[in-house]
Order: C-alpha cells, then structure tokens, then sequence
C-alpha cells in the first residue's frame, strides 16, 4: 500500500487510479483520532483528502495481474460477494463493547467505510498512513502493508442478530424493530460441537486478498479502529479456496482432496443471483435491498481419518469422482448429475445419501447458495493430528436457504468424516454509496 | 500436481522435466504400503518407476511464473535454504513413537526422501497418487494438490538432539556417538516464555512454497506416511516471508510494520554461505559436511501495544526508518549503518540498544546468520488480541551463531514487545544424492 493521497471512492478495477478527489464530508474520524491520542495530525481531519499528500511514496513490491487487481468498494453490492474469489480469507467477528451508544455505533460503521475504502484502493487507512504522520504520534496505520499493491482486496461487513437485540432482549442501539425478521440465531443441526467462542458476534468483516499480508493487514487495522467501541470475538485464516464466482476460475479442492463448488452461483448469473443471493425490494426489510445474508461454519474435517477411507467409498460418499469432480453418473465435471442413473450392477450410480444428491437444489426445491469458503488449518491437535478443515461461508437472499441444505444433508454420508465447531448468520447490508457508510439504510 | 510418473530425481529448477528414469532402488515403501493396507497396489514397489504412468493427467491450474517453479530436490544441500524464500510456510515438528527401531527410523527416512523428491517436482506422492490407484484401497496421496503446479516446493529435514538421545540419555537408534557436538538445547534466554508443545521435537520439516495448499499437502502426505513410526508434534503456518535470499526480492514486512531481513545473506554470497551457513569439511562431524543448523523461534508479538508506540519511537527501538528501511545514521535501505554517527542534538543516531545495532555482525565478532522467517497469525487470543508473530527461523553453520546473537539481544529495547514461545534446534544434514536418502550420513 502506498500513502500517496488519491480518492478511495471511485477507482476503476483495472487499477487504473481515478482522478483525485475530495474525500466525502461528514464521516468520523473518531476512531483514528482516538489512536493519535490528541496530537494534531492535520492529515487526519475529514476533507484534508485529494492532494495533501503528506505521506511518503513507497514503491510496490510486485506488479503480477493479481496484485494489481482493484475492486470498487462502494457500489449498489458490498465487494467480497460476487468478486472472484480471492486467495486468502480473514474473517473477523466483533462484539460491542459495554456502555457503547447508536453514536457510537454508526461512528464505527463510518470509520470502517473511510478505512476500508482507502485499503480496498490499496492506500493506508488514512491519509498520513503508516509513515506521514507525526514522528510523536502512533502512525495511523500499522505498516505492514506498505509497498505492497491492493491484491484484490474486498472488505465485507455484517450484522449478527445480537447487534439488533442482546440475548438478554436489549435494544442497545434502537434498531430491534428494524431487525430483518429472517435474521434470527440458526436452529441447532445434528451433530453440532460449536464452540461459543468461535461462533456468533454482533458484527463481522470478511476480509479477501491475493495476499494473506494485505487481508491480515486489513482485519488488523479494522480491529484496531474499533479500540474502545468493538472487541475481537473471534478471527479466522483461509486459504486455497473451496469454491469460484467466475467461469475462468479452475475450481479448487478441499481438504478432503476433492473440488468443490463446482455448481457454485457464478457473478454473472444475474437471474440467479437476484433469486438466490440478493435481497429484492419487495423483500423486508427494505433498508436490506440489494444485502445478503452470511452463514459462516467452521467445519472441522477429521482429515487422517478420510485418508483412510478407499477411494471408491470416498467418491461414493461425495458423489462424484476424485480425478475430475465429475458427477458418478457420468459426464465432465459440469455435467448435471444423474440420481436416477445405475450402474452395471443396477445399483444407483450416485449414493442416495450422498453430499451432491442431499445437497443438490432439485431435492431441495431449488434452493441454491452462493459460497465462498475456504480451508483452514490451525497448526495440529495434542494428538498429533491437523487442526484442519472448512472455513464455508455463504450468501443467501434468506438464512432460511442454508437452513432447509442443512437439515438435508443430516443423513450425509459425510457426517461421520466433519464436525461443525463453530457458526454465525449476519445479515450483509447492500453496499454503501460514495459519501455515505455502509449500513446507513439501517439507521435513516 | 499431477499424478503422470516423470522422474523425481533430477528435474531442473526451469521447470522443464528431465528425461524419464528409472526410480532409484533401495529405499522402503513400508509406509505408503502400510497405508494401503494390505492391498496389492502394484506402482507402490519401489522401481515399478518412471514410464508406468498408472495415474490420471489432471490438468494445472494455473501457469503463472510462481506456481511453474521447480526445484531440484537432490544436491549437495538441501533446498529450502538458500532458494528464494516462497510466499508460504509450513512447519512441522515430530517425535519418534515409543518402540521405533533404528530400521525404522532409516525407512521413515527413505520414505520421506521418496514422496519429498516427487511433490517437489510437482508429483503425487507415488506412482499412483491421488486417483491412479486401486479404488478398493485408500488413495496413497490426499489429492488436494491435484492439478496444482509445484509452486517453488521445498521440503527440508532436520534432526533434533532428541533424536540422538532421549532426555533420559537414551540411544533408541544407535547414533548417540554420532550427535554433533554443537547440537544440544538452546539455553535459557531472558524473557523466554516458552511452550514445551511448541518446542523442540526428534525431527522437523520445513515446507515452502507460493501456494499454502500446495506446503499443507506436503506436510499433510509426510505426517500420513510417518504414521505409526512417528507422530506430529506441533506445526505452524506462515506468510509474507520476513527476509529474501536473492537480491532481486523486495525486502518484506514483520507485523512491526518494519521492513526485516535488509541484512540477509544472499544465496549467491557463497563466501558468506561457506563462512556462516555450511557446515564445512573440517567441521565436526564429517557427516554433517555441507549441512547447516537450523533454530526455530515462534516469536509472539504484542502488536496491539506496540501499535500504541509513537512513530519516532518505533523507529529508535528498530535503528532504522519505518518508510524505506534506512538506517538512522542516513542513506537507503542497504546503506551501513553508522553507529558513531549522531543526530542535530548530538546524541547518536542509532540508539544503543537499538535492534539493529546489537543484532549487527560488528558487535557480535562478525557473525551472521541466513534468515527465512514468517509471519504468522493464529486468530486471537481470549482477551481479544490477534494472537500474531514472527515465526524465526535461521539457518547457520553452529547453533553457538544463533546463541550468541540471542544473549546480545537481551537488552534489546525491541524485548518489551516480544514474547518468545517456542523454541527448537536441528541439525540439517547435507542434501541426499540421487538413489539415496536425507541422512544417509548418519547412518553409514
């Protein structure tokens, strides 16, 4: 990231910068004031903006295709929805604090946007940034990003159901009679093992780049903006992918050793995306038109376990063969399987307990998701195994999508082979127009 | 990866595939036998070899120029020291299970060598891989690195004092007279704070590479075929590598938000090499000759405080400017720093307990060090905290060079921000030649 002062709201995702442009008036600046602890740093008033550059230009490191990828942040969409998926996840939840105020609430949706816009761009979170402030101040920004390009980098925000109500049925901010009426804690499944600490949180930020350094840098900064308003719950790393949002992309492989995501709702499937994955306006709320909702499951796999398991049990348990990711049916990969099918033996070809045939929308009413997961692993267990498995993440018109695949694929033959350990349902406000914050629409 | 047969043993490091050959005799296949379990699967025998293609062609993903890196496994050292550092690590530590035999320990040897050589390459583990085996067997290689390149894989070995001889002064291998002299537990350090389950271990694995899954699936296939000789002790992911090896790598960023490793030696610097990082032939002992030692140090950093720290302050306790990576005494990045030199007040540039200063070679007698560290994050701590670091590790002729460095740095003003919580020493035998095995040394 550079400190070069160029407007955030408006970059084209070429790479391209836009022409240089006063940074819209009337966000908060509290949060990064409250990290300069009084100094003055004139940079880091609101409308200081375009051309100031106060700060220190620092080359970039690498100038490949993916490094160089630049993706709008505001628009009619948050970012980090329909964008090719990225190479690295950092998923954040936060709670907020005790004794914090709607004031103070909206302060950090707008802080967020500010910060979040800038670093989208591939700039520090502020116009001083990491090296162009006050020697006698903490630099606004953490540092670790510079000289590195914006990677690809989206910044996606999310209300849990806490945020609107406490379990205890406060209404902290004023906004419970403005909760989504969808968006309520999921119901127990069979064979959840959450852990409390892992799951929920009244506000989340799903951070993706093509570099972990540009993601990481990104949650960190957004956690440190939140000093005295919001805490870290929980945080998460993901890498390789589980799933694509584009044709071109080569679909990847998950832990289990198997593609995944093969029939994921792909970004320019606009018919599909308005039936599955956005909010429409005759939906309520209307604040939420043109949001989401995120399912997030840490699912832990019991991966030494899989490994050894034959490989046509494998693929009888998955529904489609190793090599390719093509249905047991037949066909290439993107072949629409079969349930009916037999084999030579007059068996079924594809397992009626089977991930793909439970999961599979024409058993489900037509129920699709859009995903968006990644892998994970977090070092390795006391007893010498990976801590490893899916980070899956989903966008869905209603949480009520993921509900119903869910309570279908409780007879998955795959049920032995995961553990769900953690889980949270937020809902993701459409993105924020230039000038505003995102969520605005909640508090109008 | 794919799972056509090409030889392992001699690929060049342009990526283009050496001519077909035989696979060297003589090393076991106990271990990927004894994941098949009992079930004849012929490409497993040793020397069934190159030509016998039993596997799939699974197409590659992607060809950009990172993920098309080859490098050749055999040689006079190991890899993964001086190539280019690799975006992303992961490290494993392992023990030897109660009851191993010394013809145990060689054939985990011979295996690892086997199954290393070929994921280097871009391979399965073995000749039938992912999906080219028996489909009433467990596939010999987990597959999530299918139709994935090699992507700069390296995977280097080491082994720890334990190995030699248990704490109780156990010789479980017959090679306690064989333990190099310099290799014995790194003492005490001030302010150690270290976790025995992320400390030490009888041998250790290094896998680097430009894609995590790519280092995950290595050290995933090398725990499975240790199964039942040895057990995974503790392993730790990196990224945004924290020093470079070549000149044309721009110097990365730690967590500090600092540029780190300026100083590094680089791997065409073979005088440097010679002097500070291979073990040379009048070393002792003489099986060690053009090996190195290798210390790990999972480095906790309390970012949160240190982000409290004003910018002028940062850069005092690091000796150089946050910006460029200059030293305080002026110049560039690469400029020497000027201990004497001193500021407009007249007190010296460069703070005496400066990091930079106490870590430089001309107070510590010369010595230097080949840094390939990582930065790490795993989540965040109960308290809310990213649970962030540096993950050290540095390879050198004789532990005492890292000790040495270690005592110097005990007044380090940079102390009051690290926390170190994890601690290990290998030695690292020279690189295995062809038709033979990492370590062989050891055992002639």
């Amino acid at each position: 990231m550079t400190t070069n002062e160029t407007d955030a709201t408006d970059a084209s995702p070429t790479g391209a910068s836009a022409p240089a442009r006063a940074q819209a008036p009337g966000l908060s600046r509290r949060g990064l004031i409250g990290l300069a602890a009084g100094v003055g740093v004139a940079g880091l008033a609101l409308g200081a903006g375009a051309g100031s550059a106060a700060g220190v230009a620092v080359g970039r490191a690498r100038a490949g295709a993916a490094e160089a990828s630049v993706y709008p942040f505001f628009g009619a969409h948050q970012a980090g929805i329909t964008t090719p998926v990225q190479d690295h996840l950092h998923v954040a939840s936060f709670d907020m604090m005790a004794r914090t105020t709607r004031d103070d609430l909206i302060e950090l949706l707008q802080d967020w946007t500010y910060a979040a816009a800038r670093m989208s761009q591939g700039l520090d979170v502020s116009a001083t940034g990491a090296v162009g402030g006050s020697p006698d101040a903490p630099p606004d920004d953490t540092g670790e990003a510079l000289g590195l390009a914006a990677n690809g980098l989206t910044v996606t925000f999310g209300f849990g159901p806490t945020l609107f109500e406490t379990e205890a049925g406060e209404d902290r901010y004023g906004i419970a009679a403005r909760r989504p009426a969808v968006l309520t804690p999921l119901p127990a499944f069979l064979g959840d093992d959450l852990d409390p600490l892992h799951s929920g949180g009244d506000l989340v930020i799903q951070a993706c780049a093509d570099d972990p350094q540009v993601s990481v840098h990104a949650i960190r900064n957004l956690s440190r903006i939140a000093f005295g308003r919001a805490r870290l719950r929980w945080s998460q790393l993901g890498f390789g992918k589980t799933s694509k949002t584009t044709a071109d992309q080569a679909t990847p492989r998950n832990l289990f050793g198997f593609k995944d995501g093969t029939a994921n709702i792909l970004a320019d499937d606009t018919a599909a995306l308005d039936t599955h994955v956005w909010v429409g306006q005759g939906d309520d709320p209307e604040w939420m038109t043109g949001g989401s909702y995120l399912v997030a499951r840490k699912i832990a796999m019991l991966i030494e376990t899989w490994d050894r398991v034959r490989l046509a049990e494998q693929e009888r348990i998955t529904g489609r063969d190793k090599a390719h990711g093509a249905p047991l049916s037949g066909g290439v990969e993107t072949a629409e399987p079969d349930f009916a099918a037999t084999s030579a033996t007059g068996a079924l070809a594809i397992d009626k307990r089977s991930h793909v045939r439970l999961a599979h929308p024409d058993l489900n009413g037509g129920i699709r998701i859009l995903r968006r997961g990644y892998n994970y692993v977090d070092g390795n267990t006391a007893l010498g195994r990976l801590d490893a498995g899916l980070f899956f993440l989903a966008y869905q018109r209603s949480p009520e999508q993921f509900v119903t695949l869910q309570r279908a694929l409780s007879t998955d033959l795959m049920s032995e082979y995961v553990k769900h350990i953690g889980s949270g349902v937020w809902a993701v406000p459409p993105g924020a127009t230039a000038g505003s914050y995102v969520g605005a629409g909640l508090f109008a």
